[in-house]
């Protein structure tokens, strides 16, 4: 079968990471604790400080157990807005390991400032007991930038720009 | 824990069945074949002609790869457009189990055509040989119509209404 993709270089680099660093929500692939199938949620993301995804989830959501259970998940980034065909939009489909930070762990509150700062309605339940900050460290990524423009990138690819 | 779940009753089904006649793409959760992780894509979903879930996917997919090996799947239907919170939009979880629907098969013009119906677009390569349609058979879904409104689904809640 011929290959789709394309060799990775450095405008898909900086549209990848424009697509984590634009987000405000993202999709949640993650698999279901009892019977190991996938799972899908919408929740909130962000970029966070190191530029990573970061999002803020309820212990009482299906996918805050989940992740607990087992921390391999996938995100869907750049998600359309407003007209034209959804599927020459660009996104990202990364696979991520999740790790969960709670109140009182020592960087709290630095991403929960972080996190604020782009999601600032989220002042209201940041707060609360059973919200926690979630943040997802790259494994790789598929970036689909249209019909016919595929690419595979490693962790590598989505490394930190320096600011 | 608390429950944040409410009864089913014929708002939420109403919902939900709105949901999935107004899609014309969703998120797609999978399973990796290889490595069994969770992976995510987005595909294009209209109701088909049964109001189940169709999709159309190329054979170069990473999805359509993983369907045939695995077709237990979950769609996230109900994305947001333009502005407000994306996490009070409602939307869909559905888990389903996907099925190929190839050139040759018996359904595949009365399905085609009812994807082109709301997919004009894809005539352009819906005839191509590498390009299927996929069926969604519900198994069960979560309902989320924004902050504490969520609903757990099953098959029959969304079934096909008489048109």
């Amino acid at each position: 079968m011929k290959s789709p993709m394309r060799p990775v270089d450095d405008d898909a680099r900086t549209l990848a990471r424009g697509l984590i660093d634009a987000a405000r929500f993202a999709g949640l692939a993650y698999r279901d604790p009892d019977s190991g199938s996938p799972m899908i949620s919408r929740i909130a993301l962000v970029a966070g400080p190191e530029g990573l995804p970061l999002s803020l989830v309820s212990d009482l959501s299906h996918h805050s157990a989940a992740l607990t259970h087992d921390p391999v998940c996938a995100l869907l980034i750049g998600e359309p807005t407003g007209k034209g065909d959804p599927l020459t939009h660009p996104r990202l489909s990364l696979r991520a390991e999740a790790s969960f930070v709670r109140h009182g762990d020592a960087d709290h509150a630095a991403l929960a400032q972080a996190f604020l700062s782009k999601q600032p309605k989220a002042k209201l339940y940041i707060g609360f007991a059973d919200f926690a900050l979630v943040r997802f460290a790259p494994l790789g990524a598929h970036l689909n930038g249209g019909f016919g423009k595929a690419y595979v990138l490693d962790a590598d690819d989505l490394e930190v720009p320096v600011r």
